[in-house]
């Protein structure tokens, strides 16, 4: 009898056959060690949409390990500041953060591309170049020379452009403008005469109201009201260019990595797919009644114009030819991402943009 | 000392303090039972991408597990035939399957909205709607009274119209033609004169080729074009209105689910999240090579027209009046994700499709 015609046999002999195969060995004792870690967040506790993949990741690995691989999560600033984090890893003040890798790009403006550059790839494609394309495997090369193992653990979506006192019509509106910006896309606004400057989400709200900057980025409508920004900045433009599927990044130290059991890892890698999705299906769940709340306040929505974006584009492949030039890590992983995207972006032409396109125009005409 | 202060002087102290907190504790004996099942999946094994699914389960479920929780794969046919996958989970002939709930609308249309119906959601707000809107709540109340526990399990995105053997320029074009298509999408094409037929993946080759069906629609150039449908028709139309962003789902016997170990539902549960993610990555990372590879054989490439999309469009709607004026679960949960989709399309018009309709121009222009 082959093997198709005994699973044949043995599937027409119904439950008996079930029982046979599920629960019947004893119960075998294992050694499963308890494992405590912390992890620092970058972000404040009040948003429970990006705080809220720590918390994801502890709950999803304690479940997967009967409690026995716990790890506590803490905001922003309460063990290590926002911005000091993947430094908090390296040095192994904690075994691991969830922050975005971009952060860091004083210390190399590759960490950028762990968590999204300037016209780079969507949300969706994103978990394809990490998970299925070389994303993963380059961007740990990279961070391997940090001392830090990376895994996706959260992406926001196509990102607002950001709070603004005063419109922005042309590329010259931009002069001198100082915005709140993160990662490599304040190069890029640089070039077009903004001031870039790079501060924790917490702390963006009074810089914004004291007049300290003239302009904040910070994700999209639901974290962004909650911040309150609506408040002291009447124009809110989109898209964010330089964050068209930002990656929330755990970073784990790499010895503390290579320490746990493999059943461990796995438990954690699986964790934070899960964080993963969740985290955009949270954004995608409570950005719409957020954005409806801020227009509501009086704030009017604004796109960039197809020139700004234009103007921004030919910046920031400047930009990359530069850092290019002087950086072999960003040269060789920005390559290969370009690579990918390219190929990605015109497959994403046909179905997926035709049927969203249609949707659309039926949510506009009233019709879903 | 408060919290604060104390965790802030424990992380100053460095490494001291984070040998402190990991690996602390011993290691401690744990009751891990051996549990091993069979998955049958609804596709056959030459797909890696959609039967690649079940094997993503079972790896990462077992790693989670260190081996003790075990699920063993099958391809369609070598123990439950494709389409009656459901059933053998229904009355525990296996444990599991991977499937598409929507090939189970003759046992109940509520099937198929666990899938994808016409017009519904795309692949990101699928995941939105069953990790954070009411999906997974509301179809496990339906799958329950099939003795089914359901696991979002993997994505196609938008998947491909179909190929046909002839144009299918205008509605009336329709009339006739006998078409594989899955789930409740036969319904909204049979009144536009269409004969639908239900016919499993690795079956529809043969039936095409010998005229038994005039085209057919499958998934998307992947797959599309291992199954070698390029040669038996010339006309690959897009969009498959139909799936948007089909979901394909681990079903588990519901007792058999019950009796995990909260552990292991926990090891399960994750191990779809990843498996989820890592599909639709999959696709991505595959579908643009395929379509080229598809062109190049002589494949001509059509958008289905706005008239014919209209049409469709105000059949399904019909479809979904009659079926809900018929069926409660069908009713209620279809009004939800309705409720859902317009709220969701509405936030996706701004920064997300005005980022992608940019990439996509400078696709087009060669300038990526």
């Amino acid at each position: 009898m082959d093997r198709r015609t005994f699973f044949r046999k043995a599937a027409v002999s119904g439950a008996g056959a079930a029982a046979a195969t599920a629960l019947a060995a004893p119960a075998i004792a294992q050694s499963s060690p308890k494992v405590s870690w912390r992890l620092t967040s970058s972000f404040p506790k009040s948003l429970d949409t990006i705080y809220g993949g720590a918390e994801d990741i502890a709950k999803h690995v304690s479940d997967a390990t009967d409690g026995n691989f716990t790890i506590q999560p803490f905001a922003a600033a309460e063990i290590v500041p926002a911005m000091q984090a993947a430094d908090a890893v390296s040095n192994a003040t904690v075994e691991m953060c969830h922050t975005c890798s971009y952060y860091f790009v004083g210390k190399d403006p590759t960490f950028a591309i762990g968590t999204a550059i300037p016209f780079g790839l969507n949300a969706r494609l994103s978990n394809a170049w990490f998970y299925q394309g070389n994303g993963n495997k380059l961007m740990n090369e990279f961070y391997a020379t940090q001392k830090i193992y990376g895994l996706p653990a959260g992406n926001t979506g196509a990102q607002m452009g950001g709070w603004f006192r005063k419109e922005i019509n042309t590329v010259d509106d931009f002069k001198g403008v100082k915005m709140r910006i993160a990662g490599i896309a304040g190069r890029v606004l640089e070039k077009l005469g903004a001031v870039p400057q790079q501060i924790a989400g917490g702390d963006i709200y009074p810089a914004l109201e004291k007049g300290t900057i003239d302009a904040a980025e910070w994700v999209g409508p639901y974290d962004d009201y909650k911040l309150g920004f609506y408040k002291v900045a009447k124009y809110y433009y989109y898209p964010a260019f330089w964050e068209g599927g930002p990656v929330i990044h755990a970073f784990v130290n790499l010895d503390k990595w290579n320490s746990l059991p493999p059943a461990y890892q796995a438990a954690l890698t699986n964790a934070c797919a899960f964080a993963n999705t969740n985290m955009m299906a949270k954004y995608d769940t409570k950005n719409p009644t957020a954005i409806k709340q801020i227009v509501s306040q009086g704030t009017t929505l604004r796109p960039f114009s197809q020139d700004i974006l234009e103007a921004c584009y030919n910046a920031a492949m400047e930009v990359y030819k530069d850092i290019s030039s002087k950086n072999e890590w960003f040269k060789k992983i920005y390559e290969d991402q370009v690579a990918f995207k390219k190929e990605a972006y015109l497959w994403m032409q046909l179905s997926e943009y035709t049927y969203d396109t249609f949707m659309m125009i039926q949510q506009r005409n009233g019709k879903l």
